[in-house]
């Protein structure tokens, strides 16, 4: 299966007001660290779409340039059209892509300043499979839509595409930009294009007439028209609340994520790799046991911020995977083993700086205690996981990284090792017989 | 899909010399904890089969009896059919259970003195959706039969099958007494029982000729035909054999299995569960840590012991499962958490009972990085098996499980707790790093 991304528009409110040499085209505005046009093409990559064709026009070099550049690493086949009259209208730059196609084959169509959650088009992909001969446009409701005036209606009437264009009155539904199309939307284009008009919503129009056009309603799902700086704000700030995971603990949910997604919205601009952003985490981590080890009340307090702050650095490695589609399961392996070294080492820090200072058996003795349940708390995740073969649910005692990370801060702060540690010892191992408990429960409910 | 089978035997060689008191009939008779009719049963279950029809003949009403108390258990339905001519031939006994079954259905046919891995019977159930009309019956090799001037030996000709007997002299195949049939078993079953042949290789004599037969070959796989002492041996010694896992580490596989097949040979005949059997050794275990405790070398050695032995009846847990079909995923679960915190207490115990005896905090430290190493091993591997969905596999540093607890019983009689928990924190740490490492390797080579 093939792409046709179309590249070829100016972006002129998207860069008003700036200089020809600082303002981008198009293709290449940068959204959380991704240009539309490369957001797009990884975004089709995601769905196992490797070959493409590109549409460009205005600054069609610089363009062509900053694709090939990134060609290689990516690996993928990547043709480029010139259309240079891409001011005329998009249906123009659909038909330059023609004959950089085969004559009977099916391509899905994207346009470089749409930004989509990627699941979007691989379920596209799937609904097209048993539409034979049919072209799928995806649809929204209009509620859903940032900038309604200035979106592609479409009446629908059971569910069949009545009519479409910008100017309709009588609408229920939005053009997503997401396009699956057979080539008969060649004929539809050049019928239009002799009648003057070179729009692509007059080729699809003319789909519709002929009943070639289905449609699929993507149910909610993230994606934005990118034409103005408001509308790549709102596309910004929806993408980085997306970055919340369901299964995220409380102090997650309430503090930590509210912070990562900002520093994420930053470094995300960078050259910073996520294994990279894993290691600062795991560095802090270990600075943080050095205060500790310390032992006086001063680097207790220091250590538990470094602690806390390690637990926030520790959710950016995968926001930023996540925007850059970088996310491995290699990566998520090696996050989670340093994770458990640096939960061991900043315990045995807190344990050994109490001792030297007060000596006595017992911060040993509970402090190994807690470390032991600490451990089995990510250890019935990762069991729970293997064994049963998805992830492990997020209710009962709350005491996974995010809280314990938490309480390691308040309890430096306080000068309570002993007691935070008893806590520690307490919590995580009433959890795990809880866990023992309930997944029994779990299992014999759904069981034969 | 229903199971017939046949369970009308005496059983005359199984029982020669025994009192008609002692000598239980064929069906009931024991091998490693279950009767040769519950395996039979069980087996069949475990390919999804959920209704049978048991034919009975001699000392029926026994055997009817022991099957309605396990029925309730087992959540089946079981219907009995009674063949008084039990002793005339088996053929007569199949005919018995046409009334229980539907006239145009498709049954499985099996006896009860056949033994056999139950992945067979999955998989020919699987291979017959696709032979539709045909008896298919399971063959092996000559060379893997126990006894094979009893067998019933088959000719195949290019892969079909053209005769069949207990006496034919031209032979390459054995039939393995796991059948599936369509009604055309019946038939003729009728047709050479009006010539007064009543055996059922007669009537399967006549499918062949019919072109009504195929064969499936079972690959090797463990099956085995009761009707000696001998070969009862045989099959409790080749079921014993089956026990070992090729994941097995060293001392698992040249130690611990050889002693823990022993036990379970004897243990899974009495009414021990697996769960109880797991409990037992986490038991062991804390005595172990209890005697570390106490620190002395007199001490050590019995809580090395201790030790070991835990580790090797930790083995049993499992293998009594396998045995009487009782494996499920939750057992496995309860046991890996209940072997974390057999590990943590165990060196617990090490080092507090070293500290008590020779003080110095390096003990703690040393031990500390220990128990954090063993537990990241445990944890990588239920990681690996979370993330990457299969097991991970048994290269690298020897140091799982069965070798730490070993190494913990060395160290314990040669009163070098120091030493061996540096070997312990160094050995698996390494390994840790190791892992993460060559997995890395693996993703980089099967990636796309």
């Amino acid at each position: 299966m093939k792409a046709v991304i179309l590249a070829a528009g100016k972006g002129e409110r998207l860069s008003k007001g700036k200089s020809k040499l600082n303002a981008k085209p198009k293709p290449l505005i940068p959204l959380l660290g991704l240009s539309l046009l490369e957001r797009a093409i990884v975004s089709a990559k995601e769905s196992g779409i490797y070959d493409f064709v590109i549409v460009v026009g205005y600054r069609s070099e610089e363009v062509v340039k900053y694709v090939e550049e990134k060609q290689n690493r990516l690996g993928l086949n990547i043709d480029f059209v010139e259309n240079e009259e891409w001011e005329k209208g998009n249906g123009l730059s659909v038909l330059k892509a023609r004959d950089s196609l085969q004559e009977k084959e099916d391509f899905v169509l994207l346009m470089c300043d749409h930004v989509f959650d990627s699941s979007i088009l691989k379920e596209l992909l799937e609904y097209a499979k048993n539409r034979i001969g049919k072209c799928v446009l995806c649809v929204d409701e209009p509620e859903n839509v940032f900038d309604l005036e200035d979106a592609t209606k479409i009446l629908l009437e059971r569910n069949k595409p009545n009519a479409i264009g910008k100017g309709i009155k009588n609408y229920n539904a939005v053009d997503c930009g997401i396009f699956y199309c057979t080539p008969a939307i060649f004929n539809a284009l050049e019928a239009e294009k002799g009648k003057g008009k070179y729009e692509l919503s007059d080729a699809v129009q003319c789909l519709i007439e002929c009943d070639k056009l289905e449609v699929f309603d993507i149910g909610g799902r993230f994606w934005c028209d990118i034409d103005t700086p408001e509308s790549l704000e709102y596309a910004k700030n929806k993408m980085l609340t997306s970055l919340e995971k369901p299964t995220d603990g409380i102090i997650s949910k309430c503090i930590n994520r509210k912070i990562s997604k900002r520093i994420t919205a930053r470094i995300v601009n960078t050259n910073l790799t996520p294994t990279q952003i894993t290691i600062i985490s795991f560095i802090m981590a270990l600075a943080s046991a050095a205060f500790f080890l310390l032992g006086e009340h001063k680097y207790l307090i220091i250590g538990g911020i470094l602690a806390q702050a390690s637990s926030i650095i520790d959710g950016c490695d995968g926001e930023v995977a996540r925007l850059k589609f970088l996310t491995t399961d290699y990566g998520a392996f090696v996050d989670s083993i340093l994770d458990r070294y640096a939960d061991g080492i900043m315990i045995l820090g807190l344990i050994f700086g109490y001792w030297m200072l007060h000596g006595g058996i017992s911060v040993w003795i509970i402090g190994l205690v807690a470390l032991l349940g600490s451990f089995m708390i990510s250890y019935t995740n990762a069991r729970y996981e293997g064994v049963f073969e998805k992830p492990g649910g997020n209710r009962g005692i709350p005491i996974r990284r995010d809280m314990r990370l938490f309480m390691i801060m308040i309890g430096a702060f306080l000068n309570q090792v002993l007691g935070l540690m008893l806590l520690l010892a307490i919590l995580t191992n009433l959890e795990v017989v809880r866990r023992v408990f309930s997944i029994k429960r779990i299992i014999t409910k759904t069981k034969f």
